[in-house]
């Protein structure tokens, strides 16, 4: 029997165990950034290095990318977001506390069970009409009176050099994405890869979020992995399908549980001004429907807007003679956050169990069911005895040469069991007395807790092969 | 016989083949910011990889984090990096041309062929002095005429939230270190570690450099690979030179010539005000000797600022009853940049060999002489024929979920070498006509261009052994 997820419980563990621990917390910390601690970064670091060998590494298509954070600013002129990346803002003229329009009405519209709406792509009117006519409350003070909409840009700006006037304002990235645009042609001459082909990247990004929460989903320092895969234009759509599906079975190889999975297709109200389409994987978070991955059809929007803007030539060419053509390809981006697709693994692996020992005691087992893969230790060395560290200590040595592992030699072997459970250690290996006489090692699993004894030297391999996705 | 290496041939060759393009090119740059390629995202990740293995996966010491960019401001007061972190700006009161008064004494130094001296740390008098008594010409239209010396804070600014008022400002990250210390306590907490015990992290920073330049090597976005180890007051010399061995090691085995580097002991006027002594590890490059990696005992001068500032308690306590004792730590802080230990290794590895083949043409073949676990590709799968993509392609693919590998079919397979020897790949793998028949391949090496051949089951193991260090 398994207990409800509360992001309560994620959050204790994580802070307790040393995976998430609040920013600058000696400071009173800063809203809404966080750490990743020992066990963290490890984790953190298994999700991205996964998505790097399926979207990389074994892809016959994509290449991989690392662009400066500072760009120069032309480049958001020409991607859109200096003159629309923003957010609308309006204040409550009672209590001048300061809401975001579209999740105002949003959240009316939930705390009244009346039907979903996506306000996202609404404009200022027909929100000011909306909030207007049903007289949605200030959730601070409950009244009804408020000013007009602001757009407010989301972009955090910066200044390079000695003054900090215009000529030397820049901005952190808000996206990897134009990053990868402005390297099309690099990269395409550079690899001379042929449609269709993709460029990867994983990357720090920043928005100025008004109302950042829910943990590590939303964060106004956040990590992307993107990919933005260039096709002939008309085979879009097969690549838009195509990508869909590949994400979604990364997230079920991995282990994510299906049924906590859905993939909804944006709306023509919705959709961005760059795309055609877009599909929006989301996972079930103990807060509700969350957004993991978007999937979407950007046309040959910033391409051309490049093109436009830098008047470089951003056309691709194929065939010849007579067959020639020349075009700006179509894009289909695949964007995922690390953080929250790293929060939905950790969400997904959470369990309690209830056992029942042999003389009918009760008991919690909490569990992190991770796959082996994305586990922060793939072993942890026991030595059933502090007296056998000559046993076990080279074991670990030649352990962490291959791969993560960490070493316990500190209260009863069951207690240490459960220690490795809880961050989500899928194997234990035990060191015990007989181990110098037959040179064998237990090793127990933790999704199962059974028990296999096995030579030393094929532990790693054992290991190893579990790692495999 | 070997050419001369230069600074252009090694931004020309990693231009060229995908390894740094510079930043936001299509719209004329972005002062000294640069994107790293297919191939140099490849390359720094196993820089990256490569320390990370040593430094945290098979210390017993280290354990890792990742803390954001973005912190509290109070974090950078502690610090000393809002009232001192400064560049001593200097202008030509005749042209107005700016300069950093330390480089320009520097410069003059260097350019009359005096005896280096090391400017770092002398108070503005002192420089202001030098100038005057040595009549040190602007560089720009040869006057000596300045204004006083002004110090530049090098920390870029942000704002956060809907306001640009000194409330919401805050500090791009000037150094990973202080996400570190903040969270000494929370990870001795939930690691148990007991001293001694250090902290890795990888990540970016930012500097607002008055004068970036050397291509990657001085960047104002650049990524840091920090340790802070913190062990008992009384052993941190013990433990700085252990880390400075550890650190000049770490590069020996990675295959950069000793010759090719020094250790500096700083002055008593050079160090910096946290720290007692500093060795600098320096690798000759192209336009001289330049910093790689700081190892530095900062003391307990962190841990108290932050003691003192944040009212957290950052003392350890170690021993029972009487031999109870009770301090703040001391901290050896070993510091690398990522970016210009990558420069590094790749002006290390680059050579043109003058060949004479059998009919006594010459020819220049151009290698990066990688270390196999530094290199892009690990092999490059080369079918002898278009025709052989049916064996050469299970061959590329098998290898591609262990390691990353490319597939090369254009050309005669002397000029796919070629490229590949370019790029450092260590070994090229040629399926040819008889591979169908007997299952072997041939390996041929990059360094002695030597072949074997090998049953392809074998192929992986024996690359794979090549990258251990």
């Amino acid at each position: 029997m398994s207990t409800e997820v509360t992001m309560e419980k994620i959050v204790s563990l994580a802070k307790n165990r040393g995976f998430v621990f609040p920013g600058s917390q000696i400071y009173g910390g800063l809203s809404n950034t966080w750490d990743y601690g020992p066990l963290g970064v490890l984790f953190k670091n298994n999700v991205k290095k996964a998505w790097w060998k399926k979207m990389v590494q074994e892809s016959k298509y994509n290449v991989g990318l690392d662009a400066a954070i500072l760009m120069n600013p032309k480049t958001w002129v020409a991607s859109g977001h200096v003159g629309g990346f923003t957010d609308p803002l309006i204040d409550c003229k009672n209590c001048h506390a300061r809401h975001r329009a579209d999740k105002l009405i949003e959240a009316y519209v939930h705390d009244n069970g009346l039907d979903p709406i996506i306000v996202d792509g609404w404009p200022n009117e027909k929100m000011e009409e909306y909030i207007a006519e049903h007289q949605v409350p200030c959730p601070v003070c409950g009244k009804s009176d408020y000013t007009k909409i602001r757009q407010f840009n989301l972009m955090f700006k910066t200044f390079q050099g000695v003054t900090e006037d215009s000529s030397s304002e820049l901005y952190l990235r808000p996206e990897t994405a134009q990053g990868i645009f402005v390297n099309f042609k690099n990269v395409q001459r550079t690899t001379r890869k042929k449609l269709p082909f993709g460029i990867a990247q994983i990357g720090k990004a920043f928005r100025n979020e008004i109302t950042p929460g829910n943990f590590t989903f939303r964060t106004r320092e956040f990590e992307q992995m993107e990919i933005e895969f260039f096709c002939k234009p008309g085979e879009d759509e097969k690549w838009f399908r195509y990508w869909k599906d590949y994400c979604h079975q990364f997230l079920l190889n991995l282990g994510i549980r299906d049924e906590n999975l859905r993939l909804r297709d944006h709306s023509k109200e919705e959709l961005s001004h760059y795309s055609s389409m877009t599909t929006d994987i989301e996972y079930l978070f103990p807060f509700g429907w969350g957004e993991l991955w978007g999937i979407a059809d950007r046309t040959n929007f910033d391409l051309s807007k490049h093109d436009e803007y830098s008047e470089e030539d951003m056309s691709y060419s194929e065939g010849e003679g007579a067959d020639r053509e020349t075009f700006i390809p179509y894009c289909i981006e695949p964007s995922v956050g690390a953080d929250r697709v790293a929060l939905a693994f950790l969400v997904d692996a959470y369990d309690e169990e209830h056992l029942t020992d042999a003389k009918g005691k009760e008991d919690v087992r909490t569990v992190l069911h991770f796959h082996p893969a994305l586990a922060p230790y793939k072993a942890a060395v026991l030595p059933l005895s502090k007296k056998l560290a000559e046993q076990a200590e080279p074991v670990y040595e030649e352990l962490a040469k291959h791969f993560s592992v960490t070493y316990d030699e500190t209260g009863s072997i069951g207690k240490r069991y459960r220690r490795q459970d809880e961050i989500g250690t899928p194997y234990c290996i035990c060191v015990d007395f007989d181990t110098a006489e037959d040179g064998c090692v237990t090793i127990r699993d933790r999704d199962t807790m059974e028990q296999v004894r096995l030579p030393i030297a094929e532990v790693r391999g054992y290991i190893e092969e579990k790692l495999v996705f």
